[in-house]
């Protein structure tokens, strides 16, 4: 007897080519009920976001073991497909025969249809199994595939660069460090020196730049922040590609080209999941979204953003944070008015004071600004941020010192003192991606075992 | 005028449509020579294995100028593309003008041809502008990328497994802590309990195989290790897949094709690479992999594995561990004895004796052997290490009691309570696989940044 999937039912109507055969198929009850003679099962076997309707009846063997069967079951059933082209499901599998291969103890919490999202953290384990939960991973494998799929048809190499460090990127601070367990307190035990958890593979992939012309980064990275807010975790998964022979608008066309790539593969191949977020997660979604795909990203400077958030407070606008004035560090507020309400749209906001970036960014003739990129959507705020890197051995060196990584990073400096050239990259929290085509608001939930200060599940 | 890359002009022999064309072109000079009135340089831009040859004679502007580019300098070329049909190389680039981009200071190491690994180790940033590096992690994003597409052709979710973890998947040992700048000395500091970093996404990949049915985790993992052997990191990449509803025979089947597929798009994707690999790293290379590819993976119990290497050593065989009984843990020697000289090929043993497995693996009938199936393959040894899984949750209880874990894993046991089902799944490491498939015989080597017992380069 064959063997199918829902998938390969549902795709391309595969279903049609089974009419009135009998079929097999394995996978877990999403719900069962009957009128005491006619019964149905919602059936799904985790290939596809839709169930499968099994139909059974007083013919159908064990019509009351079948009753009984309960939600979260694993099951063999052998059925025969039938058309129902009147249904709401153009198709039905009317129960053969049913075996039950894993029951469901007591204590089974998934029972009750509405679980708060909250409820649902506690048991990472499990929410897999309710739609929300099961579309977003299924959007997530999607959109990482996407990524991967994106960079090999554009010739980039993928690099592993490495989780732990001997430097932390950006002087952000708050890292996490290592030790083991045969000597706790030495976190110099293993390595002979103290060892980071990364936080960003952007120096370790620049080099391979150097010699690959067009890479990528693609893995987890850590910050050991001690706050509390819906879009920070200690663990999240970075997006970092980095091109030689890029300036600062060849970074700003491929970070457009690569959003709207993605997206729409999401879009293309989950559209189940999709229509399910669009319809229960955040009615806006499809008309945020589109935003992204079909408009052409714009750009403006930092110094004219401050001019129109200026304006804005002059006329009676009121930020939190009202204190406008260049130099300052934009909050999300300030870059949600610009992105909304100023272009209503994608905006890069290039050209920012040198002194609130990072130490590697390319400083432009004016000698206050330097070449960052950072891209704002509306809804969420900043999505990506990038930037030209600094290429001149003597002024990259001079910010090194003053910022004191000059000696730690000297390896770094060598990839501008040996066929050093203008490059560009840019670095995309990947959960927040998700986030934003899903509408889920908690990186909790973005990220299948979330986790954050003070909370670990597993 | 056209820019264009390396790529473009060897694949699918691109050059022909340029012929005596004006082309520009960005990259890094691997070799300059000249004898006065001729000069030729090899240009790589990072796209391609292979080189472009520049020629530049007395007509080139700057001829003096040009024969003084060092090697490793970064050029802009502006030339007109000649085919030479009758040469090595069936096309070059006659010089119209070079501009410099980024010079070579003093001290560069890569301009003599030579260095051994050991040397070039010190430099993880530099070394992969060598041949041997830039075809090495060039097959390594291949492969990567491979495996992605694999599984994504095959309906696998690809999961996002925690690098933080509150457990040690097989109770291995030897496990890195985590600790924070903050509290340097309390590792609970940060999320309120000890946290490891995972050295196996199994446990928690296999509650999304309830979920999904076919899922997989492709990330880093982490031991701490104190050893130094070839083979041995304190970081590596693991991919593990894990599949409900299927057996040991199916976990096999798809061990199997999975690999076959990957390495075959390796070589049609990886050529030249492969190619250099053959010639200069392992002269036995296509011998050794055609034995995935080829040849049917064959199958042994671990009992009649035994009573072959009985015989041999009755027979006069010399094993560094002669002492062979059935319960012992296989050497490497042993292994490769088995795939080498009895079968001459790719090799699953099955049926391991339960008290050298895991504990998750499933209890066969006899009481005595679980159902593993590690892939023991000529040259190398074991490949893969899979197995199905114990779903009896009274077995599996009963073995976790044992081992001391069932209080703290009472999660994972859920997966049992709850709709469980027969499920099996494997583990592959990512980097000796790329060791395998390349020849290279040195973890440190296979890693773009090598972190080992007592070492670690930026």
């Amino acid at each position: 007897m064959k063997e199918v999937s829902i998938k390969e039912l549902y795709k391309d109507d595969g279903f049609k080519k089974y009419n009135d055969e009998d079929l097999t198929i394995n996978g877990w009850i999403k719900t069962n009920r009957d009128n005491g003679s006619l019964g149905f099962i919602e059936l799904n076997d985790g290939t596809f976001f839709k169930n499968l309707q099994l139909v059974y009846d007083k013919d159908s063997e064990d019509f009351e073991k079948i009753s009984h069967l309960a939600t979260g079951s694993s099951i063999n059933v052998i059925g025969k497909l039938v058309l129902t082209p009147n249904n709401k499901q153009p198709f039905e599998l009317k129960v053969i025969k049913i075996k039950l291969l894993g029951d469901v103890e007591e204590g089974y919490v998934l029972q009750k249809k509405r679980h708060s999202f909250e409820f649902l953290r506690e048991i990472p384990h499990l929410r897999v199994r309710t739609n929300t939960f099961n579309a977003l991973y299924r959007v997530r494998s999607t959109l990482a595939f996407a990524i991967h799929k994106y960079f090999n048809e554009h010739g980039f190499v993928y690099v592993h660069t490495p989780i732990f460090t001997t430097n932390d990127a950006e002087g952000a601070g708050q890292t996490f460090k290592v030790i083991t367990d045969k000597n706790k307190k030495d976190p110099n035990s293993f390595f002979g020196v103290p060892v980071d958890l990364t936080v960003s593979g952007q120096l370790h992939v620049e080099p391979f730049a150097l010699a690959f012309k067009n890479v990528y980064t693609f893995g987890p990275t850590f910050r050991a922040e001690e706050s509390n807010t819906t879009r920070h975790a200690a663990e999240f998964w970075m997006v970092e590609p980095e091109m030689a022979f890029a300036d600062l608008k060849k970074n700003m066309e491929v970070i457009e080209d690569f959003l709207k790539y993605i997206i729409n593969y999401v879009l293309v191949n989950n559209k189940e999941e999709m229509d399910f977020f669009a319809t229960f997660i955040d009615k806006d979604l499809y008309n945020r979204i589109s935003h992204v795909l079909d408009k052409k990203f714009e750009i403006m400077t930092y110094t004219k953003a401050i001019d129109e958030l200026k304006k804005a407070v002059s006329e009676g606008h009121k930020f939190e944070n009202n204190d406008i004035y260049w130099g300052m560090d934009l909050q999300s507020e300030h870059e949600r008015y610009l992105t909304e309400k100023i272009v209503n749209g994608p905006l890069f906001l290039i050209d920012y004071p040198v002194e609130i970036k990072a130490f590697y960014m390319k400083l432009n003739d004016d000698k206050k600004t330097v070449a960052a990129c950072d891209l704002l959507v509306p809804g969420v705020g900043e999505l990506v941020g990038g930037s030209q890197r600094e290429e001149n051995l003597d002024i990259l060196s001079e910010k090194m010192k003053k910022a004191g990584n000059y000696d730690s990073l000297s390896w770094y400096l060598d990839t501008r003192r040996y066929g050093g050239c203008v490059h560009s990259g840019f670095g995309l929290g990947f959960d927040r991606l998700l986030m934003y085509i899903t509408g889920i608001s908690n990186i909790r939930d973005s990220e299948p075992y979330p986790r954050t200060f003070g909370k670990i599940k597993f």
